[in-house]
């Protein structure tokens, strides 16, 4: 048995879809880009149509030159995703798409599931808005429900000046009101589902966010407590099986360690909230190249070309740092041992992902001291 | 100080461009590939100019195009490097295309830097050819000193009769005729320079060749004694510093284990004899993608692009597999755990390298076993 799928579509050609052809080529597989942005970075190593995802022509075209579709970018227009499936299978299945589009389709999807979140509840005009804080309190956050990324799109409600202002801001469009939950930390869990319906889960990352923009990962996850593992990957479980899902996801998750107990001695809160999905490989599973046996980005080329996946064991330790805004010194990263450098071909700009580092290592003690020297070159 | 060279020109378009191209874009290089192969493996994923190497326009515009321009391929004409050299760097020196195409040239190079070869002699006519067989004796190797690869233009010459058969097969062009040296072993060593002058070497690594194709290496080459890797790591230096190398250097290399000794007990052998060079990354390097801390083509092209080396420590254990004439079960061998394939995107054709298999491991004993797996798959 030879592989049947030799050519790989991909929608958007962002960073993400650079790594999947970097770890696609020595699997022998081609890829196609579809990305309106003439200089899309994944366009420098495969071919490139540069054409409007509304385009139905050249989507017919990009369909027919390619044994399967896929996506990196989670706002490719559903419509586009549908077009597609009528020409070539399209992997994740749209529906996954539809699902992590909208912050209020997204949560009640997990709430289905049996998988917790922060309270919600939708924010349509002013009225609701009013009733949203009186069912929530506050702190809370406002959110668009859509095209959200890197802590675009929300405000923080600490108070009530600050939810006018933030009203007079976001308003007029479909919104969310969460409840601010005072997690430890955030995580991130991995996971990818096999044409075979074989699920692996990579070990849970620890992520640090600053400005809405994730900073660094951490991987495994520090100080994890196993059960804590097993339940991200129950949930992981469920979205992945609901979904019909083929393909890597992503769940961000916020980790209460303490939570508040009643009077009775339960806890009130559950120890793991989802805060969202990403139907597609993702920034806090980049330390997975160097730092796990098979890379996010292989193993989601083999779930959608029908191949056995590869194992999502953590070698040692790492730590990835993202290149934000403007280049550091290269050189001197490059000094640094066990250190990992990506650069996406990307122009430097304020508040740009135009790169990440990952070091690696045997111990946590030896982690530490590399990242530390990483983060002085990589400002942030 | 960010990296000032931004473009590499690549000479050649198989499969050790590709490798290179593949680990270049995450230092965000770009590549244009020189190839007059329209179907090079290299073009799939880089830009490629398909010209023949004598076509001063061609190479006039590609030299136009890049920062530096490297080879991945030991018979690019020097000319075709000469000529490249006036509008750009070249790297490694053209110097070490010409001591690496002729394979006396080569032999005589080792000689002058006293490191000890087989016994040769060139071979121009019969006469010569008598005069060599006198020298040598038999069993010897008749070779082109030109174009040779994969034991192509190779004669064993056992007795006096496969003697005359390589006669009528191979005279009439520049030869060399090689004493046979009873060696225990072939191993490699791949070595770079960085354009300041710093220079490391990977651990030597064991080969197997089968009707003069390179089968499969492992790394580190086992039960290695210490002193045969410092000799052979002071081999490669003298050769990079000769030469004025920048980049990978590969030297492949006989081990005698037990050398023949005089009446007073010395070796009348060395322990180590060089066989030939690569001035360029190579097969039997291959394993670093995964199985060192830095890949032979990352540290080319750190190498070519003058920022720091990366460490060339082994990870563990590794073997590599060429995948040769024929692609075997996919899907089986990617069910294999810590089996890393790699595809050329080559149509296939007997005899014809168009893959590797790479198995890591943590124990020698774990890699024996992976491996025999994967020979079961990888039929050779």
């Amino acid at each position: 048995m030879t592989m049947t799928i030799s050519t790989i579509g991909i929608l958007g050609g962002g960073q993400l879809g650079r790594m999947l052809a970097l770890a696609g080529y020595p699997l022998g597989l081609r890829f196609h880009i579809y990305d309106p942005a003439p200089d899309a970075p994944a366009g420098h190593l495969a071919e490139h149509i540069a054409a409007p995802y509304d385009d139905m022509a050249a989507l017919e075209h990009f369909g027919a030159c390619v044994d399967v579709v896929t996506y990196e970018f989670e706002n490719v227009p559903v419509m586009t995703a549908r077009a597609l499936e009528r020409f070539v299978p399209v992997l994740p299945p749209p529906t996954a798409l539809e699902a992590a589009q909208d912050r209020l389709v997204e949560k009640r999807f997990f709430q289905t599931l049996g998988i917790p979140t922060a309270p919600f509840a939708p924010v349509d005009d002013r009225v609701s808005f009013e009733a949203a804080l009186a069912q929530i309190g506050l702190p809370a956050v406002l959110k668009t429900r859509r095209l959200g990324y890197d802590g675009k799109g929300q405000a923080f409600l600490h108070d009530a000046t600050a939810a006018k202002t933030a009203w007079n801001e976001l308003g007029g469009q479909p919104l969310i009101l969460e409840g601010y939950v005072a997690f430890a930390r955030e995580l991130s869990v991995l996971a990818v589902r096999g044409h075979d319906g074989a699920i692996a889960c990579y070990p849970l990352v620890e992520n640090l966010h600053r400005g809405g923009i994730l900073r660094r990962s951490i991987a495994p996850a520090p100080a994890l407590d196993p059960e804590v593992q097993a339940l991200a990957e129950t949930y992981a479980r469920r979205i992945l099986e609901a979904l019909k899902y083929i393909g890597v996801l992503a769940i961000e998750l916020f980790e209460i360690k303490h939570p508040p107990r009643d009077m009775e001695g339960q806890a009130t809160q559950p120890r793991l909230m989802a805060s969202e999905m990403a139907p597609r490989v993702h920034n806090s599973g980049h330390w997975t190249i160097e730092g796990a046996v098979t890379s996010q980005f292989e193993n989601h080329l083999r779930a959608i070309s029908g191949v056995p996946l590869g194992i999502t064991d953590a070698c040692g330790y790492a730590a990835m740092v993202n290149i934000i805004g403007e280049l550091p010194d290269v050189a001197a990263l490059l000094a640094l041992p066990h250190t990992h450098l990506h650069l996406y071909g990307k122009a430097a700009r304020p508040g740009r992902k135009i790169g990440h580092v990952t070091v690696c290592a045997d111990t946590r003690e030896e982690l530490a001291g590399r990242l530390a020297r990483v983060e002085e070159i990589v400002e942030q």
